[in-house]
């Protein structure tokens, strides 16, 4: 299912490039491991920017905000200072409460660190909500699937 | 197993506190997604400083460096700026060539974070490597299990 | 005056203690040097809680809160991965509208980076705006001159 | 003379764009001060990497490296979540042992941040050595004024 996606060029399939600067290495001379949550949250954001859904937006309307609930990150191969890499996004599963993706951080065609995410909503309180009926709509108009 | 552990008193079962900085919050008032990873790496970089593993040391030395091979993070509640938080860290298994830990990261007694890290050791070309001898003597000495 | 302040054992003298981390170096081998501005804003957080001001509370309380207006930075030498430093922080000056504070970080007695830093009070548009007199006077009281 | 540069289309007048994400961001709603010095040195980066010299490739080769050896910051109004932003930079000075630049981190027309940053070369022991011939004659080339 993700290798349909993969190939489908729908907006779903989505991808981000980035390049590794100084701030993201360590002294190990590779890119310190929570640095690539920070490089997968941009290509999200992106993502959302790209079907109509702007965060500050969500927030400054006092509604409820995305928030990950989890992370499965798998290391494989070290990214390092100057290397230029790609985010590679999938929605894997989208419903009235939560979003799920799959997203592969590559250099080149290699993949080097590969994550599932787990995307809730959560209102001001910081409890769990469904994701606002705009939002949804947007999400399954670009992505297929239920609307919310 | 994790539970026996965790009232043991044993060095496995290490803590680490720290402060939360307005460096680790967002924009959504709350402590960012990927910075709970460098809590976690905080402690233990400090568990293996208690036993006798200094990181700048191993690396000095040429030999094979510990990295981090794959994360679980379940965030369950978020941590805000001022919290006092600790890390509870739990060697749940450890072999020749990979360290598995799990990780509370806790507020009182709230659990807000829960982590499952697993740790190889890489040499310098980043391929995977036996844990050293006397790193993996450390750490049977100080965990229990078997010698490296 | 900042030699004397440093020998007095005075409140403002303030000395706060933390680790380098992998999180703080980079592919040099050293501290980022972005990071240091992280370790100085610890040390002023601390300072100001030590005297009794919670910025959070601050925030909370729909007040104006402090922003850092100007720095100035000199790096003298680098930090490295486990090593210990030291901010040393000292209200230079303190009126009713902005506080002035050098801060050093050092190893050991070497001077690695020095700051000076200029604080201002805004409010939530972004504007300039007084210290709030209950924040003046427990500054006035720990570190001495005109209360707010 | 910044002003001049600034008007000149000169390729020591370097634009640098990006985008504000929530991990530039802090609880007060604004990019953390820390941040902007990240912004300005990703524009560094690119400006080098524009006239052909690639840090990278300068560590690997085991040569001395650039460093930051002072800053000057002015925050003069905040960036907030999904801001544009662009860096815009100036070599005001370049010599045989430094360089020295203005930074200005703009929104639309508004300057934001003002920065002057002193870069120096260290070599592997950390002390200052000349700028390489081949990395000074790339800057002469580039913005002008006497070669290595």
């Amino acid at each position: 299912m993700v290798h349909a996606a993969r190939t489908s060029g729908h907006p779903a399939d989505h991808r981000y490039r980035l390049r590794v600067f100084y701030e993201d290495t360590d002294a190990g001379g590779v890119v310190y491991y929570a640095n690539y949550l920070k490089f997968a949250e941009r290509a999200r954001t992106e993502l959302l920017r790209d079907i109509g859904i702007l965060q500050s937006a969500m927030a400054a309307g006092g509604g409820p905000v995305f928030a990950v609930r989890r992370v499965e990150a798998d290391f494989i191969a070290p990214a390092r200072l100057d290397d230029e890499l790609e985010v590679r996004t999938w929605v894997t599963h989208h419903g009235g409460a939560r979003i799920e993706m799959r997203q592969d951080i590559c250099r080149d065609n290699e993949e080097l660190v590969r994550l599932f995410v787990l995307i809730a909503c959560v209102n001001d309180k910081g409890r769990a909500s469904r994701i606002p009926k705009p939002i949804a709509d947007k999400f399954a108009r670009a992505v297929g699937g239920p609307a919310g």
